[in-house]
């Protein structure tokens, strides 16, 4: 490449290294931090932030952008350097409209938040978080404000986290979904053979636990030598730069689902990043396409692969082993439908694939009402709990297990939600185009060969990062559009053998 | 204070935090990144610290610094706010002398040195690290130059970790402790009794060693509130600020000393970071006066402390709970003279007190001369073998215990060696004076009681971090100028009655 390139080239590596390294202060923040740290900690984000936002929209990188885009005028639009151009230019007019004063209060603002969220979920005190969230959900609504015309308020914060799509998308989506997803549970619980998944809560020794989840992240791909995996208040994955890509998990002694199906997940992701083009390294697209692709990553090795027969007829025999007290005598079949046991429950990231959804659906309403300014923070614990009781027949025994449960709204992640659903229904399709370019794929999954089906996927999804849009990517990899037919298909095919439905 | 101050006070806060924020990176590259992470580690750490640089040098600040400077002519000189002002100013007058690109490209160049520089002593190669310490020698060299005119090449590296302390100083010091210090030891190998430290050299256990070392420098009074101890390879105490102090340590499972004395090491400079004034948090002055003034507190917390009898009266009876087998039947006193046992050693870090100038006197000699550019890199193997024999009377059998022993070349620390004698020197001063204030010292260390000796640090040192420049703030606590005799008086009444000399 010549020489105006790589003068952008050299900014847009200078801009990524300070959004890294906010990456890594936060990674350390929720790892390692001790308590004291916290205020000064927020500080180095709030000054890095600003001067990672100062960078990415002062003249000099406009003017960068600007001269690269003119030499490059005539390359393949597909290739690198046009689609970090482009990618650069969508951050540029994005970042261009929110004032470098507020990107630097809302990081200040978040960090402190989580903060004390973390210590409202540990007592059970959302009074103690309230007035965080206010601050979080007001300087929200003015990101909204900024991007002002919209159609709806909400779409600005969905848009960050998922480039292209729309409130009225997604309660498109939702639409379609709540119905057969509602009936699909009713089924269940009416007519549906019992499942009792008993044995998943027992004393699970957690140093055991996270040894047997290693030997299965190892096995599924994750890079060991450009990653990690640490312990953490709420598991998350983070990439500092393609060679340095960590995860972190979480441990209940008493039940094995909350860390097996966690760390799967994560890794879910952290495969996702490890696997984007070196040539994206340093570049802001190695963050993936969207929250939604990336949570199709996730959401299809915990389900897809990590709750599927195939895999735990190799992983099951090896799980006894560790765990030969507990569940030496119990036989696959009674495991696979213990770990798939439809039944709705308070904590989302517990949820079975049949419910799942449902929390999503619980979270998008009061989101989109904040955003709407119909909502009052103060009242969101009894919202939570009625909505919660409508949509699951459940009512939190306390706001820990409710309305405090995720992290997100503390980081100021509002409009994040979605993209789970959107990522399950997007893991369906992607899942039924392997399916048909791996014949062979059951099979290899029994066998604990996971070499092709992450080759297919480094092939068809994760090398290349942001460089299309969630909805282009996937027409390019299933020739279709976001549809909710293969997810439903999947999903009723899986529960009706399980329930013995039909 | 009026506005303008509070306007440079709060660039100088955002400056800090991009200084602090390396830091981070730099615990982080040391104790948990992985691998693949040093790349782009290298360039975001290189990326930040030019921003620092930049802010630092920028016209901005240093209008910021003269309008402050102004409005605050009239108060107190010993004031925060004079002083504040005067070190940035130092800092000023310092780095608008380096090119923000040789700031930038020497951070780039140590980041990835250390990685090489740990691989090298882990296999023995110093062939493998050669050639960036040629680099990291030659951008040394340079970095002199924008400094000159100077008396000697070698001043500016030592004014960069001692102010105000100049390469003649240092000869002249050393010049005094050299004879005596030789004679010293020659003393103890020709008249001393003999002192057998093999029971130091058994088998323990790494996690009790840990929750030893833990034990005692949380009652030393290190706040793990506001820290935190991790392993490194080489380790070191960072500060991100007053509430996040942290340090590292390594264990050697086949000899009590490393862990022990390098734990009590570290405590004694985190207790120092921590006790500094939060008046002065994020800004540049929570580093400490100096380096020498540094080590003159992990110094003496590891040796005036940590290898005397009165602290061993009150801590063997528990280190011989942790391990009955290994030390359950010895005598206080065996122990106490195990661990000063005088004996001519490779590695600097687990020398006694004896011998340890003159690990530090070679060291100084071989920086010395490559700042003279009269000795080449690739020469240092042999001449640090040729030092060690004339010296110590030992040769490395391997360049790993030899050359490739220590961390601070490859961090580009030339010129920080000088800084721990002149540690012990001013260890033994303010140790002196401290005696004089509590007279009842010595009982209370036999009762583990050390909160009057931490108050007392803290009242006189600590809390001034960098206000005072380190001869002025050893003049105000001890009354007198830099000196070797309180340390030659110490070190020869201990061991005297250790060796049974007089």
């Amino acid at each position: 490449m010549t020489e105006k390139y790589q003068q952008f080239r050299k900014h847009v590596g200078e801009i990524f290294d300070l959004d890294a390294v906010v990456s890594v202060l936060e990674w350390d923040q929720q790892t390692y931090m001790p308590s004291g740290g916290a205020q000064v900690r927020a500080m180095q984000i709030a000054t890095v932030y600003r001067l990672w936002h100062e960078n990415l929209t002062g003249d000099e990188f406009s003017a960068a952008l600007e001269a690269a885009k003119e030499e490059t005028a005539n390359l393949d639009p597909d290739s690198d350097e046009v689609r970090i151009i482009r990618h650069m230019q969508r951050e540029v007019d994005q970042w261009r409209k929110v004032p470098s004063e507020w990107v630097s209060e809302f990081k200040r603002l978040t960090t402190l938040a989580h903060q004390a969220w973390e210590e409202a979920r540990a007592n059970d005190d959302f009074a103690h978080f309230q007035p965080h969230l206010e601050e979080i959900v007001q300087m929200r609504r003015q990101y909204s404000e900024f991007f002002a015309p919209y159609d709806h308020p909400y779409d600005p914060l969905l848009d960050y986290f998922e480039p292209g799509m729309k409130t009225s998308d997604v309660k498109a989506v939702f639409d379609e979904l709540r119905p057969r997803q509602v009936e699909l549970v009713r089924e269940i619980a009416e007519r549906g053979a019992p499942v009792d998944d008993a044995i998943l809560r027992q004393n699970f020794d957690t140093s055991k636990q996270w040894d047997f989840g290693i030997e299965v992240i190892k096995a599924l791909g994750y890079d060991f030598e450009r990653g990690r995996q640490d312990k953490a208040a709420h598991p998350f994955t983070t990439s500092f730069g393609i060679g340095d890509v960590r995860i972190t998990t979480r441990f209940d002694p008493k039940y094995i689902g909350t860390a097996l199906f966690g760390t799967i997940h994560e890794a879910g992701h952290a495969m996702y990043d490890q696997g984007i083009s070196p040539s994206l390294d340093r570049t802001d697209l190695i963050n993936g396409a969207s929250y939604g692709v990336h949570e199709s990553q996730s959401r299809m090795m915990e389900n897809l692969v990590g709750r599927s027969r195939p895999f735990w007829k190799a992983f099951f025999p090896r799980l006894q082993q560790y765990f030969s007290s507990q569940l030496g005598e119990m036989d696959l079949e009674t495991f696979y439908r213990a770990i798939n046991k439809v039944e709705p429950s308070l904590i989302r990231v517990e949820a079975d694939e049949a419910t799942y959804n449902l929390h999503i659906m619980l979270r998008f309403e009061i989101e989109t009402a904040l955003a709407e300014n119909k909502l009052s923070v103060a009242d969101l614990p009894e919202v939570w709990n009625s909505k919660m009781e409508e949509y699951l027949g459940l009512t939190p025994p306390n706001d820990a297990d409710g309305v405090l449960q995720d992290v997100h709204w503390s980081s100021g992640y509002i409009g994040y939600f979605a993209t789970y659903s959107l990522g399950n229904l997007m893991a369906s399709q992607i899942w039924t185009k392997m399916e048909e370019d791996i014949p062979d794929l059951t099979n290899q999954i029994e066998r604990a060969q996971f070499a092709e089906m992450l080759a297919w996927l480094r092939e068809n999804i994760h090398q290349h990062g942001a460089k299309f849009e969630p909805l282009e990517l996937l027409q390019r990899v299933t020739g279709n559009t976001l549809s909710v037919e293969p997810y439903l298909r999947y999903l009723t095919g899986k529960y009706e053998e399980i329930y013995k439905l039909s």
